[in-house]
């Protein structure tokens, strides 16, 4: 399915309001767990997911409108969260991605990009030239691998108590793949 | 984490409020699409989520504390939806699966149980003797390999869209590794 800026929308405004229904108020032994080690939790990954909003998409969308290829993205510090998600309650956080994600919704429709400029291209530090259509849909896709991630994270905290189900349980497999 | 009945219909009662506001009329193209083959929609894996909530998680609980090992679990068909949601918007079937959950999470608290009764044990059809603290904490992880099913289902459909990003979306590289 090719990217559209309505189905693109579409699933950028659920992802704040699904994981506020799956998280808030979910005892903390759920949100709070990791998959060990140095593994984020649900908590680590809503952090994540501000930062994103903060930093990430709609700069750099606005960057390949601005700068074209002319211009390299800024890397994104993945770890940024943890400094700054200290001392917060994962329901501020969500409160917090919920309201910065509405705020980059309502640029990126009032940007009222057409076809051509969904085609423009821009400079990524990594795998160089991409279009803000490819950007677009990585938003998107970006919150469904953390949602991935943070139903990986919550059945890890049933490992054990699901017995002999562990073999059976899909998610109980998956070693997880994400490097954003 | 150890299986309790607190934790474990905290989660369970979540489920259908985070299906619902990630797919309540979220465009078809993302609802409908599969990975490919014969593998199953969002659509398809909310009509799963609800065989499961007739015919398996609260009648194989009660036939533990009836017959405890005596009697085998019937085996579940994994296809029954199949048949069954043909002709069902998604909405129809998010709004069953949230009545037919809330329904057995009533029942399953006034069953009242103690940490005795969690003890119990019954016999699965394929590894055996399973305790009933078990089976409830599965029903709470079988949600989140769904969860994480669903997520990645959502995600393949932007799978060309994304461009050269593909390679640095976990969603994207998670092959499925689902049984039940």
């Amino acid at each position: 399915m090719e990217q559209s800026l309505d189905r693109t929308i579409a699933l950028l405004s659920r992802t704040p309001a699904a994981l506020d229904a799956l998280l808030r108020d979910l005892p903390e032994e759920w949100t709070r767990g990791s998959e060990g080690g140095n593994t984020w939790s649900a908590f680590d990954v809503v952090g994540h997911l501000i930062d994103g909003e903060r930093v990430d998409w709609m700069p750099r969308a606005k960057m390949v409108l601005q700068f074209g290829e002319s211009r390299t993205f800024e890397p994104f510090d993945r770890e940024q969260h943890l400094s700054q998600t200290a001392g917060k309650s994962l329901e501020q956080l969500l409160d917090e991605f919920a309201r910065l994600r509405a705020e980059n919704l309502e640029e990126l429709r009032s940007l009222n990009l057409r076809q051509e400029d969904l085609e423009r291209r821009g400079r990524h530090p990594t795998f160089g030239v991409v279009t803000l259509s490819q950007l677009l849909a990585t938003w998107a896709d970006h919150d469904l691998t953390h949602l991935h991630q943070i139903s990986r994270i919550l059945a890890h905290q049933y490992r054990e108590a699901v017995g002999p189900w562990s073999r059976f349980l899909g998610v109980l497999q998956c070693q997880g793949h994400s490097s954003m």
